[in-house]
């Protein structure tokens, strides 16, 4: 169930059988010359969707621009800073905490979300005992990075073994070409790909990755992969949602 | 062309040629009883998508939330404050002006936007002065609302008359209706329709307009209406954008 | 009845027949070679007071600097950024909405005030019903923009068709000349003025509007004019007060 | 010369000559039942711009709400948050140190006003900094509260003791008196009035001072007072103001 | 009974009897070629913990940090902007308030903390109000500057007359030389020295006062002083907290 | 080489050989019925001296209160809120990077610090370019987190095994009590004690975790323990720290 498809009658239904929300959440950022911008959001909603669908839960709209400070010097990337972040998520689930949901389970498709939204959550927590929100003491936050599932990681190793790297992944990539086969990429990738660098700011990551890869080899995906990928995921964060709402 | 789906080289390609992009901005936010959650952001994706088309313009991520506290009475609704939002504008503006985008287009399908967007133009270009970022001056925001294009308008007029109302309008599910033909809602809907009040805080809001409707009876939307009104805002926007490039 | 001008007890009283307030709101900014930088300001504060006499309301005082960041270029602005003037009008109705004000009607004196009004506002409401001040959900705020009552209006074409133009205008000035006889300026105007460019950032303005003016012809502008501009404006904004209090 | 009686194009001719401004800052809050809610706005207005005749400064637009927490427990009062008035007075001084301006001469009508102004200045230098203006290491602010000239204080032990006060003072009511004659209040003042209690919340403050004075009996104010200590204050302040500027 | 080597089930005992906590507050600042950077958190830190004993009262973790940024031309200055430390505090006393506590002291060793605290004071009663807490209203924050203490100030000037200057006085380095003999520095000090001058931004201040010093001879500090100031001001906040306490 | 104990000419020669910082951050909340409220700032303190010493870094003053929302349930616990904590260390750095620094390494005592630290360096990193600090490029932050050394976690797995749980845990009370022998605390503790349960917000967390230990047997602590731990985290991140200078 979609809220974008939703009516607020069919919210106000659904609230009386459940206080979850599914709100997945990506990035707008580079991710090397054959990855597409929109990536983490693309895989972030898609395997949200079917989670929804597995589940019977209700997903929330993609936050599709989060935290990519680092891959600013590259083009087409938008960031948000942290301390806006924070302020979306609070107002997110402020709006939705309002109308009774409790639950709050972020599919995240970027690594670089993740310090900012924990933040987001325990300053999301005290402000909604500060508000008097009633149970607002039964409020929870969960961040579920389908690329950190062990079944996406296990077969990323066995396809790709180190050339999955971190960043443009080839694990990444096969979702969004299984989601997107129309605007599968080609470029020539260096066989030289910056590596085990630690991120700091965005010249330096630049500087440091200037293709934008992190040590991985997105020729390696195929759509086939990303269907594999897509499904392990589903699977294994339908299951962490199931366990999160009976927590 | 999608940001979503180009990679970070072919934006580099484009910036060489272009310094205009196109940000959907929407809501998520009550649309009455047979009205999408996410109408606004439906019809500013759709539309911005045909107007990239139509212009070789690079189209941004859809900001599918908004400003819409005055419908946070009504369950499924998530709304920025104000000052988020403006953090959010200047954030989104400011990645993309270091990059070397200049022109924003930010093609919107909520009245309730509108307000806010503007405020955070204002603050967007002091504060690219005060960067001192390249070609800061440069830099021009334009709103432009696919329900106020005259044809639009014009056509609602001829096809519902007064029943178009002013939220949850008979053409902006229409549009809905086109775009989404599997989420077509059916309901009862009261022959009663709360109208003319000013809009104030969402407590109020409710008790004014306890269906979601403002005046208007959606009940006439067809998905035939919606490709007709998708048309004309695609081709009047599409020739907005040309000049706003130009200007 | 001005708030400056009275005691708290007087207020006390005043809470017990009437919740509403007027505050008026202009601006500091540079109005061309014969507009006063005041001109938003003064026009806002004696036609608010002229309501305030009309219809015994209690006035606050003028917020003499509102949101002016494009007119920035020219010395003598002062201009608050949005986010700063959002803070501010949730202060002061914070303030007074303990009190037991309910009421506010901002009667406003420069159009670029408006957009960030009407999100202050929102952020307002939200804000009130957070803190759930008693009667937080009947708090309501109008703008009341003085030159766009439509007696004015069809005046200031009457008298000066397209010459009337859209900043430092010469009902504008006319009024300033009313209020303050002794300040009449005298420069030569260029036959040349810039007009009908969108308004973006501080140095674009400049550019495109070099003396300040935007189309208009100030010099078209006497006291005799600025008093029936004032007195149609009083007249129709009293009206409008009062239809704000019995909403 | 009045900032909001001239154009920009006298600023302009002004700042060639001096960098210097005067800027009014008062409060609007209770001053007892006998004092008016607009006297520390009164006041700094008032003798800013005698000071302003005096040394031909340009003197500007007088904020008049300032920081009156503690006094919002009586209507009437409306009072800036201190970190909203930091934005504000940061606004203020960017916008005219953006034009050459590098004198700010905050005179001022009320202690609680001190703590925050300073702080904001604070902030202001190193905002200033940060954003590279020319001549940003000139720029200096400084308060000057009119209460506490020693010629204004010596009078005020001669005319009044320790009837004094120090909040509702008629040193300040009665300069009011002078400029307002025509709003001279009547009340029965209580012979027991609150003394020697320091300032914390609203509630408490109440609480200690139950009708809003300090110590303090207004009720020796009057207008030829009045003018004594506004003639005191435009001579010491004018002279404060020109070593200001020569420092 | 310092909060940092107590368990949480002692302050709970504590809070049976007393609700008061003492804060000291410093700052990490240049104090010219022989003072220690972190002078003015030592010298709280040191006088807090001996108000802490004399008066049974528990003394929580020091805020070396505060606000000196007009100390920032120096390297090895840090500083929080004022509207940080304000947040800060808001922080702190929330935290605080929400268990229990309602007498907040604060034993300060700077100066330029002393206007940012007080208006961060303001806000925090204002905003603990806001949020209901229990006790809001009792709440109350008091500075206490070691170095106005009566007696100590007495001492200064018998024993160094115009020699203790304003910044980086021979009386604060005396007691730092109490508390770290083994960190007592020698430098060549320059009979010349910066006096007088009146604090703006950061790259004036430096070159007002070239090594730091404001008017101050700090080599005629010695430990036995700063022992003699330590032990003057503990017993004079001592009795400064109980009848804060009392009060 | 604290810099605390510093001149700023001593950190001005120090900058002229290392641009490296140790910043210790901990916490102040509660650690369970006998750990030590300062338990995690106390931790990093001492430690940090330690890599200090063995690095001859220089040591800025410990941060004592951190991201510990969860745990104000608790009386004594002090927090600050995410976005006040991003401020903090933005002016921090900032005030470091402008005199030359660019390595900061931040030796951290507590888990509930690690999100929003990582928020926080990237907010940093945006910022400092935004300024135009010199070598703003190069400027890094680290988290080196002492409980996570590999030689600490193994020694506590083979002291404590499953005993040493996740918070109050034995080998932080271990170091606090090798630190402040003087400080070791007892107290009967239940043989039951909360355990695996995901940390929300802080009334959630107290009715998980009654005592305040998550899973943790602190009376196995003891100070030789806490000797050991003490002496591999140093010589750990001695290494650590030599690595990210010359990273």
């Amino acid at each position: 169930m979609l809220l974008h498809l939703s009516t607020w009658q069919e919210v106000e239904v659904y609230l009386q059988q459940s206080q979850g929300i599914i709100l997945p959440i990506g990035s707008t950022e580079q991710h090397g010359p054959t990855g597409l911008i929109g990536t983490d959001a693309i895989c972030a909603d898609a395997i949200a969707r079917g989670v929804g669908e597995a589940t019977h839960a209700i997903v929330g709209p993609t936050i599709n621009v989060g935290m990519a400070l680092h891959h600013t010097g590259f083009p087409g990337t938008i960031s948000l800073r942290p301390s806006t972040m924070i302020q979306l998520v609070r107002d997110y689930t402020t709006s939705l905490a309002k109308a009774g949901f409790t639950k709050f389970y972020f599919i995240n498709g970027h690594g670089g979300n993740i310090a900012t939204l924990k933040a987001a959550f325990s300053e999301t927590y005290a402000h909604l005992e500060d508000l008097q929100i009633p149970n607002a003491h039964k409020v929870q936050c969960q961040i579920a990075n389908w690329f950190m599932c062990s079944s996406v990681y296990k077969l990323a190793k066995e396809l790709y073994g180190d050339q999955e790297g971190s960043h443009a992944t080839p694990s990444e990539v096969a979702v969004t070409q299984y989601v997107y086969p129309e605007a599968i990429k080609q470029a020539t990738l260096s066989s030289e790909v910056g590596s085990g660098h630690k991120i700091y700011g965005a010249t330096d990551f630049r500087q440091k990755y200037p293709d934008g890869r992190m040590g991985s080899n997105p020729a390696l995906a195929t759509p086939e992969h990303g269907q594999q990928f897509y499904e392990l995921a589903v699977k294994e964060l339908s299951q962490g949602y199931l366990e999160f709402l009976n927590n």
